[in-house]
């Protein structure tokens, strides 16, 4: 651009005017007419429309998020820019709240911008939306959550195996009792976190009843406050909790501190997704990593690939996580609460007075 | 939609996928007619391109945000979309990482998309990016950050004040030592909160060297860990430290643990912004709340104004900014560090033994 204007004789403002279909009449005739042969005889277009009609691209790529201020989306876009920008094309965000009619609008408005394809991370698992783009063969891969059944292109963590880490994780410091905060079962994360939770605790040989299990009817702070309080008030509540997401973990912070109990002597929480800033949280919590990231970068470069190739085979990409240990997890209290009354002293002097040879 | 396909006797995506250019090819040719007849008999129009012809609108604007991983920015735009749904509107979101080459290509591409309008939170106070955008007569509204010089539509906060009630807070703890840390003069939110605290030091009587003052060369984590390291190596460390953001603020708490420093025993910090998640660092964090969604829906409206009236006034609001006290600020220590070796004792001790009648 710089070369054409100085060829011009222009500032390069007004080369990139004068080769943008939208603000050419703001340029002077004469001086749009210099600057539209120097382009020319430079092989130069600035206007990725008029690239588009060359090769049928338009260079942009949708990207559907349900929640940006759930900070786990921010990560899986930069990865999912990363990549786009290496390859000369540009990602357009747009995020639907979770309501499928803003979805559906804002998908059709980027469809009308002719984009030529989407990373779409609002999934549930059945999805009219997701399914009717593709079955309208548009190129689609979806990231973090997958739809049931196949035929789809997806980027996803292995839930389960990070829902039977933090169990193992929790067992492993002797937690027996342990509950779960479970996210909307509408959700693949939602449900195969819990589906990992439940499997992990049997094979474990812990016992898991539906007293153990809350559900978050969101993946949200609010959501797991309501669902610990549910766990903390049942008959015996848990010393550990399992939550399917770091804002639901974040709500159990909230239930605990409401319940005068501390986090972790008297209850450890686990999250999951490692978000920005779980490492400055009181406490720190230790949660299941996800490499946002590199979802996000996996998820466009196959949907670069899908670009390219429309008949490409759906794949299922899933990433195994790990466990981030910090302070919100320790061993369980050495003397259970709502133990029975009268049963005398601190916790470590009731422990040594009811030991097993007992 | 589902009218037409009940009339057209068809599934909704079918309507969808024929009124759509992009797709209408993928439906059977006799189906498609019989969709386009129900479609005009009902006078439904699907596609947003078509809407805009009429109106010469596409009922899109383009949002450029420096960085989407600063949760400072996802309030602003769910208050832009927020206004611009209701108005029927779609935001397009692209990230620059702040970086000026990055950012003219997401607005050219944004352009040649033929957005209607642009939110930008992305301004420096010297921008060629932006000057070009106003100068080329698009419809522009700055938020949370505006450039030098007027002419422009934008909402921000007022940074100025900002800082003066910070300081404000912990002179009225008892602080004399107080530092700043500084953001990136570049911008007006940097340049401003760094006027403002010196002003306010001034008004309160309270010295200020260039000691005082550390900047973050990004508002970041680390930045704010970088300046707040130099502040606490000065020969007289502040008892209490203004930081220009919360990011900034979070990388003070980080140097101060380093440091072997308890915030706020040794140490006061005050962040600016009070973004999402504030609340839950260790300790909470005493800061500047700003009302970012109002700033975002505030700039979509302006924007729609804009829009409709291309002759309306450049305007700037200012929204008032509100100190939110947590657990970050206390009165200074009562004796303070670096005092010469062997004044003895605790800090109670020392502080009773070295009252001011001695």
């Amino acid at each position: 651009m710089r070369d054409v204007a100085r060829t011009a004789g222009v500032h390069p403002g007004t080369v990139s005017r004068v080769l943008n279909p939208r603000t050419r009449e703001l340029v002077n005739p004469v001086t749009a007419g210099r600057v539209e042969q120097a382009a020319r005889e430079m092989g130069y277009s600035l206007n990725p429309i008029a690239r588009g009609l060359k090769t049928r691209r338009t260079f942009t790529v949708g990207v559907l998020i349900p929640d940006l201020e759930n900070p786990l989306f921010p990560p899986i876009i930069r990865g999912i820019e990363r990549v786009l920008d290496s390859a000369g094309y540009t990602a357009l965000v747009a995020s639907t709240d979770g309501e499928p009619a803003q979805e559906r609008q804002r998908l059709e408005a980027l469809i009308a911008r002719q984009v030529d394809g989407f990373v779409i991370a609002t999934a549930e698992r059945r999805h009219p939306v997701v399914a009717d783009a593709i079955a309208s063969d548009l190129a689609v891969v979806l990231v973090n959550r997958t739809i049931d059944g196949g035929g789809v292109f997806a980027v996803v963590p292995d839930d389960r195996r990070g829902s039977a880490t933090a169990v193992a994780h929790l067992a492993g410091l002797g937690h027996t009792r342990i509950g779960h905060i479970a996210g909307p079962q509408s959700t693949t994360t939602g449900l195969l976190r819990h589906r990992g939770f439940v499997e992990a605790m049997g094979d474990a040989g812990l016992a898991v009843g539906p007293e153990q299990i809350a559900h978050g009817e969101t993946f949200t702070i609010a959501g797991g406050a309501r669902a610990a309080r549910t766990l903390l008030a049942s008959a015996e509540p848990p010393t550990g909790i399992v939550a399917a997401n770091d804002l639901l973990a974040l709500g159990a912070y909230t239930a605990l501190a409401d319940a005068g109990l501390d986090c972790p002597a008297d209850v450890s929480v686990v999250g999951f997704n490692d978000m920005p800033f779980a490492d400055r949280f009181d406490p720190p919590l230790t949660t299941i990593h996800i490499p946002h990231g590199h979802i996000g970068a996996r998820a466009a470069e196959l949907l670069l690939e899908r670009i390219e190739d429309p008949e490409a085979t759906p794949q299922t990409l899933m990433f195994e996580p790990t466990l981030i240990v910090r302070e919100s997890t320790a061993a369980p209290p050495r003397k259970p609460r709502r133990s029975p009354p009268g049963s005398g002293g601190t916790a470590a002097r009731g422990s040594r007075g009811a030991g097993p040879t007992r």
